[in-house]
């Protein structure tokens, strides 16, 4: 494609592409279960300025951090305990329930929003396991709630313009995909359920982040996975409850498409992801970490594409809000998260059996 | 570390770090085997800009392609049928062999070479089986003479300051490795030896490509690869005859770093490799088609490294003469193609298996 075609597919893609509710319609009041860092210093900050969002209750074993959080949100006017919030105390005051735990905590507190007819935002990995992930699955359409897995990717707009240019054919047909998430946690401290297979999961860098692999790749490319391979190992102490301090992993996707991919807790500060097609390349670095930006290739032509910089968890929060306020399903529903989880639990069991499994 | 220590570091590599001999200790002499475009197009026009090389004899199947190049090249003054070669003719006429002919060929010419006791600079990948590349060894083993597969990567300045730069420990400890090579080839024709396996050996992309990948990330690394594993697929009729019209692979390096790549002969030309440390990531991109760039990370500090853009033959085809004239071990002996040999193999095996395969 010529640059002046790039340029045409691109003007066809606005910002907030998929919002359909009004701006006012909200806001969705938001029970907030978890305070750990990521609430705190993002998903809060966010919803304060989100366009159809609010976040009223704050869920948390520590009153201490409930108070705090209070003292510094104006919206927020009510601290429960995990067992005030299982009894259904101030259940009026929000309309969906964020679960932001420890990954093994997320069906318990899934549960408990379906059960109260809320809609559901859960964090990803859904949880610890493909067997508590269905439960989850279960659960929402029982309750039949709008529920979404926090996929902060699915509208950051570098990711949605890839997967435009991607669909309108910019590099042809795609043939590889190539992606890193990496990241260096041994300064947090050695206290994390992160590196505790009871909360985490199978392990830690694949669950923690090897899931912006798979899953970004995934919606860029439109395709499912079909089968893994992987390699991995933990040598440094640190690590010793978990099987991946490093990982790398090969997805493939339908129609033939192979994603390689890696994942570290313990190295430098490293994300991207690029799509190698028939006639071009697709490019996002850095691509996870909070910021993205894209460039592509396509025969000779090589252009920056200029995307709004966004605050991906603001735009998460008000996609979830707005697929609520005009009764949509949203893009990620615990169904897509749970293929996303048996491709996880696929890539432990293939570093265990040293073979591709199929999903 | 910090710029001006990056810099230190790189100030202490020159661009030809490699060579001994005196500029004017040569030429070699040397008889170009196989009259392909890479020989005709990169090797002769090399080595006519070569500070230590000259070529005097051709050998070919065909009289008119030997006849074209003596008239092009004012240095060659000979050329021979293959029979020609092999019966020792104008052997007094040239000090090395450079043989360039379908892989499947390579063991029989560098017999000839060998036995008559020349130098001998042979394409990668080394032959078409394992077994033929373990012959290749003993044959220069057994003559005893200097002896190189022809990795033009070791001599390119950028892919030499990556790896100076590991080594100082600029990025910390390697963590992974991505790297891909892909390109085109349907636009050559369907007539090819690189699409038929008695000539080519396992396969196309990653005999042909994949190897750069393989060899160029265990160059800069310092380290062997352990084990792999791979998925591959043809899908085009164009390839129908090897399995490989798209592969990705992961090898395990030494000291459990994992390389993750990609090949293709049915993509868009893109090439790069890139090493995620602890403390930093090395890039080269473009990295395998002709020219290659560098830059580093360390920490916070990013810069473009500045290295020589070199021609690649030219300076292989040197580095070569001057192993020979201070009589050194080249780098690259026919053991050293002999393990990637090995891994080649057993990334096809890995793939009909769908087994992890340690070499």
């Amino acid at each position: 494609m010529e640059l002046d075609e790039i340029q045409a597919v691109l003007e066809s893609f606005s910002h907030r592409d998929w919002q359909q509710a009004d701006e006012d319609a909200g806001p969705i009041r938001f029970a907030m279960v978890g305070l750990g860092w990521w609430t705190r210093d993002e998903a809060l900050p966010a919803v304060e300025d989100s366009t159809l969002c609010e976040t009223t209750v704050v869920v948390s074993g520590s009153t201490e951090k409930t108070e705090a959080v209070i003292d510094e949100h104006e919206s927020v006017h009510t601290g429960l305990t995990y067992e005030e919030f299982g009894a259904g105390e101030a259940a009026d005051a929000y309309d969906a329930v964020y679960v932001c735990t420890p990954n093994a905590r997320h069906l318990e507190f899934v549960d408990i929003a379906a059960d109260q007819g809320k809609a559901v935002l859960c964090e990803k990995p859904m949880e610890a396991t493909v067997e508590r992930a269905e439960e989850i699955v279960d659960s929402c359409r029982n309750a039949d709630v709008t529920a979404m897995i926090a996929y902060r990717m699915h509208t950051e707009p570098a990711i949605r313009r890839a997967r435009e240019l991607l669909r309108a054919g910019v590099i042809g047909d795609p043939i590889h995909a190539h992606s890193d998430m990496s990241q260096g946690i041994i300064g947090w401290g050695a206290d994390q359920w992160r590196l505790d297979p009871d909360r985490a999961g199978y392990g830690t860098s694949v669950m923690d982040l090897g899931i912006y692999s798979v899953n970004t790749t995934r919606f860029v490319l439109g395709r499912d996975p079909i089968a893994v391979q992987s390699m991995m190992h933990s040598d440094h102490e640190f690590f010793s409850a978990v099987p991946d301090e490093v990982a790398a992993f090969t997805v493939a996707f339908e129609d033939d498409i192979y994603a390689t991919c890696t994942a570290s807790q313990n190295a430098h500060l490293n994300s991207y992801l690029r799509i190698v097609g028939s006639e071009g390349v697709i490019r996002i670095e850095p691509a996870f970490h909070g910021e993205s930006s894209l460039d592509v290739t396509s025969g000779e032509t090589t252009i920056d594409v200029d995307t709004d910089q966004v605050n991906q968890m603001e735009a998460e929060f008000d996609y979830f809000a707005d697929c609520f306020l005009s009764d949509r399903e949203p893009y990620a529903t615990p169904e897509h998260g749970l293929l996303d989880m048996r491709t996880l639990a696929a890539i432990y069991e293939s570093n265990e059996s040293a073979e591709t499994i199929e999903i």
